[in-house]
């Protein structure tokens, strides 16, 4: 086939052999410690001299974490791996390696399947991490890709959920609810397309740019995890995959203290503000509850301001002091009135069932028609 | 919840939290160089000493690998981990911890949730490894478990499929085609339950209980690969989770060489040999043919057939010989027939392009109805 016939073809058209050769044309990349890469029956590693490993898996299923219909297929790469990097950096670990675990519908366009591949190589360079091996299934159902990610840090370096104490500082890198805003402008710009008779993905609305790519593409806090790691700046870190309330209630209960969050400081962009304010009554709360941004929530003693400044000195984003650690087990939120100083529990989705469609997702995955 | 109501409850009624639990309660077991397990953003693990790592996945597919109607919940779980750790026993890797992603539809009963985790937890515990940790996604099509496997090997050991030599000695453990008729033997119990009317899985007909178990519950090699990997017996090796001729090529293409398989050598179990017989032209093109059988391929130095004999001894299934490692690189079938000695090339099935579907698996998913 010609190469435009080619990308315009789907994954039926192909034998598994030939996706595995596009896949080791675009990740195969040799490492000293890489002693047996793609194609055999599995990867051969040296292990990081002096080091612990640091192993994570996380899938992203078509219809429930994204949505095709506004997804480019490299963002979708970029995801899958980004969640898994973010765990990492929430550990303190850097990341080496990585297994790449595709399930895909056999009517996918090879150019997405491509895209996909791209979307994972460009990120996984960026971190100088390897992907060692895989494995190619077909899906009669969604799309799903699949990472497990392997990073390392020195023994006593690595940074847990479980070590906050009464009085450390509760800080949190970047900003937090602008994925959840990318998404809202996603949904808004395909609900419009739709409504005015166009198909395929809309072109971006260039003022939303940052929020829409801090959704499709976030940015993994490796630096600013390493760094917490290893100047042991941190008593505690967990990343903000499922939002910064869940972040702050898992960090409270495996260190067995409560937290108090002050909602005036909280890194909301304005941006981010604004869009969340369009559809939610309390943009706030919505910021606080909303997934998608993978930043880090740390614990830091007051006394390590010094190597806290160290560290955003050297890291992408800035940290910022959002709330302390509390002896006493509540988690509250301190919100300033016109009234006062009102406090409340930190608002949380409450345990979402497994069966339960998060709203942001069905809203998603339905065009957006609520807000169209 | 009573616990019998729980049991025939929907996934849908309960939270992540609550499932995790339950994996937990099943799959953590400490170990010494597991530093944190189940329940952070990642594990952490100390690596094993002097050993290099050995790391595949595989994922087994609602619809494309197994059919529910007809694979109980424990066997789902026992395949996905056995998947893997025939992929450790075909490097002579001793397995060592795993990573379980799990994507399930909420209808999933708790109790067929529990199955799948047990059926992880006895084939794990049976070969002394960890789960470490995983991750849980709601699939809104089929029922994927997705396993990360970790090996240990020593350095010099790791045995792939790049080594074979002209004048080798190829041996396959086991038996081959007996998964095969198994499938065919669980497919004709259904298509008879359904045609008598009657619903769910149906009682196993003893006399092929054996080749059944194949099937639903396939032995990894472990004990054999580490064996061979040991006292460098083999020359390459792989496993044979897409057939026994798809391995020779594999190894062939790999190695730069050629191979001849003795028809008349070839393992197969006479009740598989019925079973196949019963549906197939050339029983044994469908045993050299048909997946799933999760044995061994190895090439051997007629030299090394004293080593060789020492892992039979202390091996659980024999390893028999079945063919030689030519230099002239066409990989060939040899059998006897009426007429004398025939040579053909090795059947295999022609690269299947990854939109089509499995003629086993289509006849699995419909129910065997084309057996009825």
């Amino acid at each position: 086939m010609a190469s435009d016939e080619q990308s315009a073809a789907t994954l039926a058209a192909f034998t598994e052999r030939d996706l595995i050769g596009r896949i080791r044309a675009r990740l195969s990349s040799p490492a000293d410690w890489l002693l047996v890469g793609i194609g055999d029956d599995a990867a051969v590693v040296e292990p990081a001299k002096n080091r612990v490993e640091v192993l994570t898996v996380d899938a992203v299923v078509e219809g429930v974490h994204f949505d095709r219909a506004f997804v480019p297929a490299d963002a979708i790469g970029h995801r899958a791996l980004a969640v898994n990097l973010s765990d990492l950096a929430a550990m303190g670990a850097a990341p080496r390696l990585a297994l790449l675990s595709l399930v895909l519908p056999p009517t996918l366009l090879l150019s997405e399947f491509d895209g996909i591949i791209q979307g994972v190589a460009t990120l996984a360079a960026r971190h100088g991490m390897r992907v060692v091996g895989g494995n190619l299934a077909r899906s009669p159902g969604p799309l799903i890709v699949d990472i497990t990610a392997i990073g390392t840090v020195k023994r006593r370096q690595a940074l847990t959920r479980g070590g906050a104490r009464p009085g450390d500082e509760l800080y949190v890198s970047g900003t937090i609810g602008s994925a959840a805003a990318g998404l809202e402008s996603l949904r808004r710009q395909l609900a419009g397309a739709r409504s005015s008779g166009d198909d395929g993905v809309p072109a971006p609305n260039t003022g939303d740019t940052p929020l829409i790519d801090a959704y499709l593409r976030p940015a993994p806090r490796i630096r600013i995890g390493t760094l917490l790691s290893r100047n042991r700046a941190a008593t505690a870190c967990m990343d903000l995959s499922d939002g910064l309330s869940d972040a702050v209630y898992q960090i409270a209960e495996a260190s067995g203290v409560g937290a108090e969050i002050d909602a005036d400081a909280l890194p909301i962009d304005p941006a981010a503000r604004a869009v969340l304010r369009a559809r939610h009554d309390d943009p706030i709360v919505r910021a606080i509850t909303a997934g998608d941004d993978y930043e880090l929530l740390a614990a830091v003693r007051p006394r390590m301001r010094r190597r806290l400044a160290a560290v955003t000195r050297h890291g992408d984003v800035p940290l910022r002091r959002i709330g302390i650690v509390t002896a006493d087990r509540a988690v509250v939120l301190k919100r300033s009135t016109a009234g006062g100083v009102e406090r409340m529990p930190l608002p949380r989705d409450s345990y979402a069932h497994f069966g339960a469609v998060d709203r942001e997702t069905a809203d998603a995955t339905s065009g957006g028609a609520s807000s169209a």
